[in-house]
């Protein structure tokens, strides 16, 4: 497996496009299209947020009852959430433009959204931006970059990526794109992330391994502990690599896996450490654990914690909020027994807590690791094998300023 | 039930003073004592954190083994948590102390700590502390105002109530003083809350009333979503009204619990609106829901959502944020039935969903009436009969300040 260019691009039969619709920004692109030129299996992740925008409806639909599909229209602005019967009905009128226009079923047509709640789509303008694109589609790495350009809200850079690996002898792609900067609590995240491979896989497998491998990536992520109402990651597989057919667990699927988990883990450490006004990527890792569950439970709640976050930002080893923060997250654990380090990659690795009590640390040192671009805490509880890693990001002024006026 | 000036010693038999004994800041009152000149029946609620400090663990034993207690010793500046056994030993050499000087048994005297985590005290300096404020025990208004403001760690202002109320055809005395300002998320939150009586009633009750009176108080309000290792509430009643022992829930508890209620809604309120950095206070109904579970969870979802609280410090009426907030709470509710308002004192209401869609409402009118020191939302989900109110505040550029250098 090796990391190469593209984008979502990389993938055979896969191409791009984007617009500047005027949905909501002035002057910017804000519409993309991703489209395979022929049918691709299909499966998704959705918001567990009951409040459910319009376009996760209508992708979910897709996903569990349609044979295949083959493009999705994306726009940033409006979230399209909230929006009640209209709301949907926009989402059906823009896969019957994209269909007709591509030939194909207004059920192989996912849509996406992202942006403001509660107000209704510009559909004309969707519709017309949906038409501009289609004479643009574009196989090339610059126009799968220009697409998760296209997508972005607050984020201040894109995000993608691409690797290759063999299966059944043949040379396989999977790109992916997303984003995602703020609302960032995926349970899946507004995180929309876009893969797309041109192995050949069940659409049951595909459906398996996005599943499963969501729960160690993009559903460890957290920029401020709100589950978005829009969250979605789609993944198209359109066979194209010319693999056999993957129908059980074997070793061409272990690879896939394993391609898609690098996929996915860059795609949300990139969320995280571009989470709304961060300057650092946190990342908590806890060891020793009674089972997953509880590494889970325990990590997510010290990248959750506002007070930790704040902390991170000022570069103030002020561990107690740590423990404070696994202690309340709904978990038992002995605190006596938390081994507490922090770690990053220019200056290495410090005990701060023994047996649940301060180390003789030295504070320089400590400010001097926590004030890396990349942040690392790892608590080990001394309970049991099972571990997790989760990803947030430090609280800063500019959050505060990102979202005290979103609107304007 | 009429409001009196007093504070904590408003009822009879109870007196503080306070010192400047050098815990952690130089120069400021940092140390208090609350005492009565009998014994008084004791009821506490304590944290739900995992991770409890050690004055927790000291005052729950008084609580749930002492037949009475008389006195509190509370510094601020370092919160005795994640200390171990040393931490342990520190309560209990201050109780002696204080036992010793006041001629009563060290488990009569409960512990109270608010700060830093994971720093031993200064143990000489708190036993010296206790011995200099014997002697300055007074029961005025103005000792109880300056032992308010000693226990401060972030407030901004000291935080004091007290009502009178008839029992048995007696007056009786009931205030409260608290601090709390971050790390505050009470299940119970750095809350510390102090109440004193002269109301004669059995422990029993006494205990009762403040568990469940707690419930829609202090539990209600979230400043960071941080549920603190020190939460404590305390409440003494020393009998000294002369009213006939309320041993049964008769009209005289009745008359008691009202009193309490005003007393910790106008603490736990007071803390929500002078949390670390706050502009405004920000109260959350949630209307109409099936059961009372369901209406904290939604209520709570909402003031402790960082998205929400931003756009509340911007006066921005965002209501996606709070549909939002309450479509990943946790709990089901029907998206499309959600009517939701908000409200001034000053601006009135102002409805801007109908059905979980936006309705045509003035943006300058919404923004007039969130540009108020206290805003409320209301939420009718249109299931049931339950409700419930939960208070928090907004999250402001000075929050981070606040946190991201708090040691220093």
């Amino acid at each position: 497996m090796k990391q190469i260019s593209g984008g979502v691009n990389a993938a055979k039969g896969f191409q791009t496009a984007c617009v500047a619709a005027g949905i909501k920004y002035q002057g910017r692109v804000d519409m993309a299209m991703l489209y395979s030129t022929v049918p691709c299996r299909c499966a998704g992740t959705f918001t567990t947020n009951v409040v459910k925008a319009a376009p996760v409806i209508w992708d979910r639909n897709i996903v569990q009852n349609s044979a295949f599909a083959q493009a999705v229209i994306i726009n940033a602005g409006i979230a399209n959430a909230c929006t009640g019967a209209e709301g949907l009905k926009y989402c059906e009128d823009t896969a019957k433009a994209a269909g007709e226009l591509l030939n194909i079923p207004a059920d192989a047509v996912c849509v996406a959204s992202t942006g403001v709640i509660g107000k209704q789509l510009p559909i004309e303008r969707i519709v017309a931006g949906t038409k501009a694109m289609v004479p643009l589609l574009s196989d090339t790495q610059e126009a799968a970059t220009d697409a998760s350009k296209a997508i972005m809200t607050t984020d201040t850079h894109n995000k993608e990526i691409a690797f290759e690996f063999t299966a059944g002898g043949r040379t396989v792609h999977l790109g992916g794109m997303c984003k995602g900067s703020g609302m960032i609590h995926p349970n899946m995240c507004t995180m929309l992330g876009f893969l797309t491979t041109d192995l050949a896989i069940s659409k049951e497998l595909l459906q398996e391994a996005l599943s499963e491998d969501i729960k160690d990536t993009f559903n460890m992520i957290s920029v401020d502990g709100d589950t978005s109402t829009n969250d979605t990651v789609l993944i198209f597989a359109n066979g194209l690599a010319g693999n056999e057919m993957i129908t059980e667990k074997n070793e061409d699927y272990a690879e896939f896996v394993k391609a898609l988990h690098a996929v996915n883990e860059f795609l949300a450490k990139s969320m995280a450490a571009d989470g709304e006004g961060a300057t650092k990527l946190f990342e908590v890792k806890v060891l020793h654990a009674r089972d997953k569950a509880q590494a889970i439970t325990l990590s997510k709640s010290v990248i959750t914690s506002s007070l930790v976050k704040a902390a991170v930002y000022g570069s103030d080893a002020n561990w107690g909020r740590i423990l404070c923060a696994m202690g309340y997250s709904g978990e038992q654990f002995d605190p006596e027994k938390v081994d507490l380090f922090i770690e990053s990659a220019e200056d290495g690795r410090l005990q701060l807590v023994a047996n649940g009590m301060a180390t003789d640390y030295s504070e320089e040192k400590a400010t001097k690791i926590l004030s890396a671009k990349e942040v690392t805490a790892i608590a080990d509880i001394k309970t049991g094998d099972a571990c997790a890693t989760a990803w947030g990001c430090d609280l800063t002024y500019d959050y505060v300023k990102i979202n005290a006026d979103y609107r304007s």
